[in-house]
């Protein structure tokens, strides 16, 4: 059954280099030997692992070193702290034209969701549109995205609603509501800095794509489910965030809480967002239409509503938005007791939740400067009554399409919302509450991307599971604890990974000297009296046991098969290490067993591409001894070539 | 710069055949394409996954579907439950006579050990000896080990005794502490008979062995200073575990709670113990003097004493020990309650250390069946007055030297301390306390390996750190926060790992077609015009977004050296995807970024080596379409042949 060839091809270049060096005793058929990287001292190698852990194995100061002279290393910084300082050099009218039409458009998204958003808070609508003029203000001096939008977020205010609402009732005591959610925006904003100071962005990497996905979904469900109270005009709602309890809420209504005035305006206004939103996302050059399309709808149903005087008819409008630009509300902060905790804890999660969503869409950059930008804004927004703002990203792309050009788009959107809170207010007197919940619904059901969701199935199904937990856990639990499910699946995949590596038998591609996996090629031939298995991860303490015992067995059925077909004893078992990037001593301690029960069959074990890290390992821990130096190969090709020239030569 | 050659060697074989099959548009140069492997079912993947996590990828049947008949497959069964069953029935009398020796060794090393070991779990002596009756009558019916040799343990009976103080004073209530321990240890067993049973046993796999060197250290260093107490004489000795305690505790007594006579018998027998430990050292054949020193002392001690009174003169004495054997205790156990929840907290922690130290020394065998194993043990001592008990090392390692056969071994000790419970407990009557903290120090001191430790330095810092944390911890704090600093070690370094993975640029090494690692390989010579990556780890979303960058940079730099040398262009650059045994979605996603980001400078990604489980999910993912089929090769060599011949025959 080995189809072994005898034609000169296979005889690798290096067959005759090797007679050349043969004096040495280890080089193998290449003529070259498995080398040793090079000893790094043990500064080095800290330093090394400093570099790749926190600035992507970069040097941070490379940009200063290559700078001769103070002055400009100065200048280098401050911009680096200020980049606007860069791309305001660079500032003409042009693009200041494409930033001022930008920056009225999502102006005129932003006006009604930031409205809206603070209902999902349980904060008054004016904090909400506070919350699109001063952070936007911030984030263009320091931030280094050119799309992104600033402003409250659908999903962040939910969270943050849910969490303060648990410590105290918006209801009965507003005030200390509203110093609570300053709290969380304050100290939302120092961690953030705080993690971006210290390049600790990484931290917030340990949620995977797929859990994102399954949290989004699941978050604008519940989203859209809670604004059936605006929609259906119902008075008493509950306070939970489930699926089971808002779903009772509205069928007990049914009967008498419904308003059937309220239901249609709202249901004519979702299908008219839906249809523009439609067309927008059909044909690019008509997005504006679906940009618009909320504030139209907020201006056409206030009026329709004040002429009907609908609200006499039971249809709830928004009343009075305070008048007047951000008050202070440093001294609101609670800087001690116990609220000072749990605004603390709050706006770590609510944070939590935000950044989940910026790492979603492309929007990482220079993800820890990032994050400083964030965190002072958010800082500066609970000192001038803000609640935490971030990049959304449903602004974020009309921002794009409408032709931003630099961060300036967000400036201009801040004095339209300036304009308005000094001006427009009262405006906003006879807005239905129904219009905006339809504003968010439809705004929302975009976060449902069941389209990734079933291309996640397709590609991975242990991701999926992530993505239905975390879509379950927020659906059916709350926000928080479905951000819980979606870390926990998320690590437990790594660890699984870790834990239960792949390993195969590898075989020889016939006339070359290539080994590759058995079951993805099948055209590959074993080779008689020799057993070659690759392991498919490195070598820890989680799976060194499960590694060993895999080989062991590979090992048997290999040598059973071998048997049946006739072919000679298994005298060598060849490990490819090229996927084993690592080791720790669990893992050669394994080894070592590997070898004490390889010898008792007589089975000598050879080991093919050990790589830096393993090498060096393996050598410290004189394992390299046992086995013999001879037995470390440069490739498969090689350790059979060496340790079974008969069956490569031709049987 | 680049030493590319021009020698026919490297025209590797597959040249002609390439031509024979160059009709498909996607043959390599070595004549193969990349495989898929067969595409399998959704049952089929899932119940791969489940043999991987739960039978090391073995099927769990396989015996029984090899038998014929039912009558043998129940006897397999029966035979699987029951261990007993199979080595039984080729016992022989040759056989016994190991055993019997081996009993008796262990005997006369458990009983003094037990005694002293109930100490530190503040339980009465008698409860000690117990566990060296009922528990060793149990396992040899149902492990699988030869060597293990069953009873109480030194660090798991510290930990039983510092988890249970913290619950109810042992002066105080004494009964109610019993009450607890045994309801510890019926929980304790419960558990693990469970995790055996669903073959979870691999969760305590999370603790690398450089974690677990730290933490036995710790433990040792603790436990021996607890036995400064009886080793000095001191009456009021501290709780806590912790060395500063400790350390206070003994310097508070030293003026005047010393006792002169305590502390002569105390030293004199540490030294013959530590001497005849010695010499069973150097000397394999003398390790039966190890093995009786402590039953020596134990009688020359305890004869000294009665002849000369000490006990009148402040040598504290073990005074009565409850003559019979054990009571039955299931009357005692707290089935409910909040004493319950804690007995299963407890119970819980001190398996985990239980295991920890099981897993220390290649008793590993079938984890899970032996869990079961201790588990029904651990039940059913419950039930008889017996605290947690499992395979102690000290006694295994003796019981190994013996010349033990089979688990028999176990009854004989079995047997011995039983009729000591009949017979021989008055006899201690007059035992001094320091002889037994002679013993344990003696015992433990061996636990301390700190050429393990040196070793693991030299191999592994990061593993070192993990030991030190754990050792630190337990010596500092307490033992459940050691172990708990062990665990969150272990999980960091993995998850460090998968984090922050090695990328390595690679080169050719002159005159062959392998590619390799240039720092690790000083001899290899770049491509002119290519760059070659190698990302060491599966792209996965906690280090998709990094392994870009640090392609990108890699290759920005390696652009960079290129131009210096008036190299061409860079056109390609070659992926080495080898260690990328797997990729999710968030990793695809980062390939399709970083594709975007190279079509940007006009090059071209190819990928050399794709495995199978990476190769489907590219396909499910259509990233295969994106960068074109034949960008996917065979091998790095093949890669460079098929885009830069030119570089390869020679420039």
């Amino acid at each position: 059954m080995p189809r072994a060839v005898s034609d000169g091809g296979e005889n690798l270049n290096g067959a005759d280099i090797g007679g050349s060096r043969a004096s040495s005793h280890c080089v193998d058929s290449t003529g070259y030997r498995v080398s040793f990287p090079p000893k790094k001292s043990l500064l080095q190698e800290f330093s090394g692992s400093v570099k790749a852990l926190f600035f992507a194995g970069d040097d941070p100061l490379r940009q200063y070193k290559e700078q001769p002279s103070w002055s400009k290393r100065v200048w280098l910084s401050l911009q680096n702290v200020f980049p606007v300082l860069e791309w305001g050099r660079h500032y003409t009218f042009g693009k200041f034209r494409g930033d001022f039409v930008a920056g009225l458009t999502i102006a005129s998204l932003c006006i009604p969701q930031d409205i809206g958003y603070s209902k999902l808070a349980h904060l008054p609508p004016e904090i909400g549109l506070y919350g699109s003029f001063v952070p936007p203000l911030i984030y263009p001096l320091l931030g280094t995205s050119r799309d992104l939008a600033m402003g409250p977020m659908a999903v962040v205010s939910l969270m943050l609603g849910s969490l303060l609402q648990k410590e105290i009732d918006p209801k009965m005591h507003p005030l200390e509501y509203k110093r609570l959610a300053f709290t969380a925006t304050f100290f939302a904003g120092i961690t953030q800095a705080a993690l971006g100071f210290f390049r600790l962005g990484f931290i917030i990497e340990y949620l995977s794509h797929a859990a994102i996905i399954g949290f989004m979904g699941g978050a604008a469900i519940i989203i859209a489910l809670q604004q059936l109270k605006g929609f259906l005009g119902i008075k008493n709602f509950t306070n939970n965030t489930d699926i089971v309890s808002v779903m009772k809420s509205i069928f007990k209504s049914a009967h008498h809480g419904w308003n059937w005035q309220t239901i249609l305006i709202a249901a004519s206004f979702l299908g008219f967002l839906m249809v523009t939103k439609y067309i927008g996302k059909k044909k690019k050059k008509l997005f504006w239409m679906s940009a618009t399309a909320p504030l139209i709808s907020v201006i056409v149903s206030t009026f329709f509503v004040y002429i009907t005087r609908a609200d006499k008819h039971g249809v709830a409008v928004v009343k009075n938005i305070e008048k007047g630009i951000n008050p202070p509300s440093a001294s609101l902060i609670y800087f001690s007791g116990p609220f000072m905790l749990k605004g603390f804890k709050i706006g770590v999660e609510a944070i939590a939740v935000g950044r989940t969503f910026a790492g979603m869409k492309d929007y990482k950059l220079d993800g820890n400067k990032e994050m400083m930008a964030l965190g002072t804004m958010n800082v500066v927004g609970s000192l001038t009554s803000c609640y935490i703002a971030t990049g959304g990203f449903a602004r974020s792309a009309v921002n794009c399409m409408a032709g931003c050009k630099t961060a300036a788009s967000n400036i201009v959107m801040s004095m339209v919302v300036l304009l308005t809170l000094l001006f427009l207010t009262p405006l906003f007197k006879y807005t239905p509450n129904a219009i905006l919940s339809s504003i968010i619904i439809s705004a929302v059901l975009g976060l449902i991307d069941y389209k990734a969701a079933y291309h996640i199935w397709k590609v991975d199904k242990l991701d999926f599971l992530a993505c239905l937990g975390a879509f379950l856990g927020v659906v059916f639990s709350s926000v928080d604890y479905g951000l819980l499910i979606a870390i926990a699946i998320s690590i437990a995949k790594i660890l699984l990974q870790a834990t239960r590596p792949r390993t195969a038998l590898l075989g020889n591609l016939p006339r070359t000297t290539v080994y590759r996996n058995i079951e993805q090629y099948p055209d590959v031939t074993t080779v008689p009296g020799v057993v070659i298995v690759q392991v498919d991860s490195a070598i820890y303490f989680t799976n060194s046991n499960y590694v060993k015992e895999r080989i062991l067995r590979l090992l048997e059925e290999e040598e059973e098969r071998q048997r049946q077909q006739n072919c000679p004893q298994i005298e060598f078992l060849i490990v490819e290490l090229s996927p084993v990037v690592d080791i720790d001593t669990s893992g050669i301690h394994a080894l070592e067993e590997l070898c004490r029960a390889l010898v008792k069959c007589k089975i000598q074990l050879v080991l093919a591409n050990p790589g830096p890290a393993v090498i060096q390992k393996l050598r410290s821990a004189k394992f390299i001894e046992l086995i013999g130096e001879d037995k470390m190969c440069l490739t498969v090709g090689d350790a059979v070539k060496r340790f079974a020239p008969k069956a490569v030569d031709g049987v």
